[in-house]
């Protein structure tokens, strides 16, 4: 693979690089790592790879790849830049013959996530997203029981994601996160509610296997000075009838990444904390409630397959993204092995995640600047 | 005390005995147990009461009582009826010089619970409501935490009370509790809002020190044939400008009473679960997170002063409902004693939280009906 | 009942009545509440008694009862005093026809125990003993799944109680608690042991239904110029072949009164922490861990009884605490009915469990005298 | 690195793999993956090595590797055979030049270890030890509280590791894990002791900072026609007058890896759990409790260091695992640039802690022999 950013200093680069690794499937080969050639062959050079492949730009890389002969080429791109510049080396890779692999949000906004989705179909090529929580094998888990039914007609989804890094104006004394994550023209129309709020939509979807049709939204910005949203309230409504609470915030003082989620069907409950990633909740009416953890046999082949460890050595965060580039690199090679890849296979966010995402940004932008109105999010 | 309500077979009857009789500081004398003459005496019995003291209504108690010597009167009635009978003993002790301590919500509805306060107000004598939960050492602690300034100003409060016993339509088979809970005409105009939305109300009122101004609710009924709400989802808006999230529900199968609370404000954040209530999460942004525990030195005396044994002699939630009996019964001696009680004695719930909670009520309930928009708790 | 010890000032002694008159059945009539006459009047005087029953020592009271008409006696003595005069009071009210409810452990040493033995046999009278965590309603679950054999043969017993409160010389300065138990005149000869030793041994001889047959004990005095142990680490056998580890301290910083207990058997495993009194963990070889918890209806009848709220109304402490007076008086109530207790009536510690605690102090002292050498526990 | 072991099938092989290649430092160059030159082969081509680095035995290996020129060597063998098959390629890697990193415990015996610690010395190589609890971030903080005196002076450690997959024969069944660790001529004199007690043990010292000075044990092989030990309870006494207890046991049944630790000294205490491994508690005597959490800006720079994700983004065992590796690389890279490695750089698990593991194991079951006699253990 070759990546677009994650040079020296960047955080999201480096959890890329290890997930990229961690099943020996996946080589990074090159990179433009920075917009500053100088940068990007420094950091190139720190991951051991030939100067000429580090390129200055991703215009350069995936012309440079495109040159070499296709046994030495590249397979996919990851892309681990600031929102604002996932589209343009996204569209320039497919149209080039090069997969994607982008980090999330999809886009800047829903008209360029919609300009990449006919791109990717157009291109026949692969699309993956790094809605990472869907990685985790317990929430393969949740997700099968939902399918299975074994909870019952899913009539309410609680998905919260509190943070409290964002609880005082630190954009403002450069931490480099902070900076652009707060800033309109890089993060896109919604602070909070892009950066994290999408991933709980995400989760909600994934594991509840609901689309929400329509939302109320709430959007604060409490800290003075700043351009975009830092808390969000969320009414939620499902197509055939399930209702929610979604729930996000940057400035839940004391919060690391607390995304957590329950679902309730008519015959059962499911709950799942990040935090503690490998125990799943399970709820009964008459029974008491269940433990279910990574690893162990009585899981489904799905959240199986998301496990490297016996029971109780605990898998984390990058495990559960190193699974959606394990995904990813697996449908690559059924590809190359003129098949279609299995249903585990390719089981790793898509183009049409890229899109739900952005559409439900806008939702909740708009429904919050018309003080809560309900808002279709519609794609 | 004299009781009306809660003869055998009732739930909450019992509770409140537990709870009156755990400082050695009320005597149950007498009671209006049930409707029925012969199961009032028969379960009066049951307490030991003379048969001259169990009334076949709480007319008959309030008129009989009154009739009696004032040394050997009843000081104050305790009304555990279902919602709809919660006013009118309340008028009738009040107008005849008995206290009142009467179970949650204060009313049927709103415009009786602005009846009651004139009447409270007119008669110069005591109204307790038994918000129970305000009664645990912790969420004293976390309300004086707030007061006093360690959190900051407070933006956000996420309040939550699951419950799962509503999933199905147990009221058509007989089920009592789930019966008058459910029936309009004698809970009122809401259902899962009603029962357990106004003690999340209450709880995050009284920890957070802020009213609900707005609320925008979206309330459902799940269970076919049910005629009131059985899970509701609120965003609300508070005076000076946090704000929240509430949801309650009757239909999340498999929790039990999870009453849970977080508050965040500018420096710092609380959070308070039910199920385990002698723990409270206090969290700062640059500091390990503590777990204040009942009955440590380190508490605020208003959360000593509410607890009965040694750290980690876990109290539950019969000391909680004590502890409005016990300060209840302390504000009634302070008055024998002609002096002001002080701060801890008089920290029990009263009318104007009895106000509120019918006002969320009704606000819940409009704004539902109209779609979610934004309503006004106006007492 | 008629209570010896639990003045003013003291601790377990508003405990005992809080237990006593949790379920309206006992009364508290009368008491020698301190050696101090006068003292002993003040406390009856709050507890609302007549001052001819504040007697000036349980000698006086026990003559001043029985020469009441036998309907207006005090049924049982309760003894709430340090140890070393838990055995007169008791031998005197046995052999002047009342029952007996001491807090434990039973006696001062072995000796007396044995004969205290005698007397309650001699007598044909009730003896009861607080070992008040049996009372809690997941410990009666545990020990009917281990009864039932759901989890097998029993091969190992973890249990523990680790406090902190000992882990400086608080005696030194004047604490009243803390003076009489690491006292070996009042307390015995075991320290920590002795106070909270004898609380593991017991549950972990409930629970599990199999009796220690010997020990190796390594007793540790680590506050300079203790004269008792304040921590002890203890192997132990069970008949049939079942190992274990007990181990309790008061020097562990920080520690409140975490008693906790794991069982294993052949077939599954148990954990409690007293900590978290309303969850009882089950474990399975193949299956998820299950999550029982207080008052739900899938538990056994005997936990039921021992729960007086519905599930997740936390309960705690002093419940506990109540169920042993509960089940002292439904036995007592059986009798005057003429009368065979049923099984849970008769569920309340008894002289056999504080021989065998008595048996377990002398063991582990003499083990610990020999370098941890095997020690019988013989009754 | 070159592999010795794992290969297809093998659990721990995988783990180094992952482990090793995490931080992108090592690469794996070769192997003698199997006994068995094909399974070997095949092996090395899953992993993309060409088929003149995949040996067919470590002897092959450590010869075909010392004839290489020396750029285009491998630098160190990773050892992830069962015990037996530790010392032999061991002593041969260093008598030949490669510095060794191998899987716990150290070798078959203590004799080897003390071989091995002479040929170590003498190789003037680097020798390291996959003791992976050490690596954890919150290990590393717990560590540098005791060092730092924060706590005072260590009285007590609680250390346990209960697992429960041997609770009934599964060796008998085939399963390949189960058969050599049950075995005596290739896991060595103990079972459990060895696979999982060993672990415990230098996590406490390494903890603690304290030496076990002797020790008490009670080892049983509960499941019938098992040769070697599947529990043990141990007693420690600590050089220095610190108590404490070591269980460990493979029939806890429903237990996965739950090793724990507590540490008590005299001024405060810490907890922690592998099975929540982000999470350490520490408590005081006057002030709650603190959470210390993976990755915050509070931690000590060992524990800061040993983390590669932000705050509450679980990290886990193969994570600790590969911090292992990446201070040993990191020693072998300030070799390369001739300095001296910094304490964070050499802070992994070394011959001594080899030394002390096979002492432990000797020392246990020489006291168990003699019926918990008290043992030295000495190295």
């Amino acid at each position: 693979m070759g990546m677009v950013g994650g040079g020296r200093g960047a955080f999201i680069g480096a959890v890329h690089r290890i997930a990229a690794a961690m099943d020996g499937q996946i080589e990074l080969v090159c990179g433009a790592f920075s917009s500053d050639p100088q940068r990007s062959r420094e950091s190139g050079a720190d991951f051991f790879l030939p100067a000429d492949r580090c390129y200055g730009s991703y215009q350069e890389m995936i012309a440079g790849e495109k040159a070499r002969p296709a046994s030495e080429r590249m397979d996919f791109i990851a892309i681990v830049t600031p929102n604002h510049m996932h589209f343009p080396p996204a569209k320039m890779a497919l149209e080039n013959g090069f997969h994607v692999l982008s980090d999330k949000p999809a886009t800047f906004n829903f008209a360029e996530a919609r300009a990449l989705a006919g791109i990717v179909k157009k291109s026949g090529l692969l699309y993956g997203l790094t809605h990472n929580y869907t990685g985790y094998p317990l929430v393969k888990q949740a997700r099968e029981m939902v399918r299975s039914g074994a909870l019952g007609k899913i009539r309410k989804v609680v998905v919260e994601y509190p943070q409290g890094w964002l609880a005082t104006r630190i954009e403002a004394s450069g931490q480099k996160q902070a900076a652009w994550r707060t800033d309109p023209k890089r993060s896109g129309a919604a602070g909070c509610i892009g950066d994290i709020g999408t991933h709980a939509e995400n989760l909600a979807e994934y594991i509840s296997g609901l689309q929400i049709s329509e939302l109320a939204a709430d959007l604060t910005t409490f800290v003075k000075g700043r351009k975009l949203d830092d808390d969000g309230n969320v009414l939620l409504r499902f197509k055939g009838g399930a209702k929610g609470v979604l729930h996000a915030s940057q400035i839940s003082v004391g919060e690391e990444n607390n995304l957590n989620i329950r679902v309730y069907g008519e015959k059962g409950g499911l709950e799942w904390h990040q935090r503690e990633p490998n125990t799943l909740l399970v709820k009964w009416p008459d029974q008491p409630m269940q433990v279910y953890r990574t690893a162990n046999g009585y899981l489904s082949p799905a959240a199986l397959a998301a496990g490297r460890t016996p029971p109780s050595h605990p898998e984390g965060y990058l495990e559960a993204f190193a699974n959606i580039y394990k995904a990813f690199a697996a449908t690559i090679r059924a590809r190359h092995e003129k098949r279609k890849p299995t249903a585990i296979e390719s089981d790793y966010p898509k183009i049409t995640d890229g899109l739900r995402g952005m559409a439900f940004i806008e939702a909740v932008v708009a429904s919050s600047k018309k003080n809560a109105a309900w808002t279709k999010l519609a794609v």
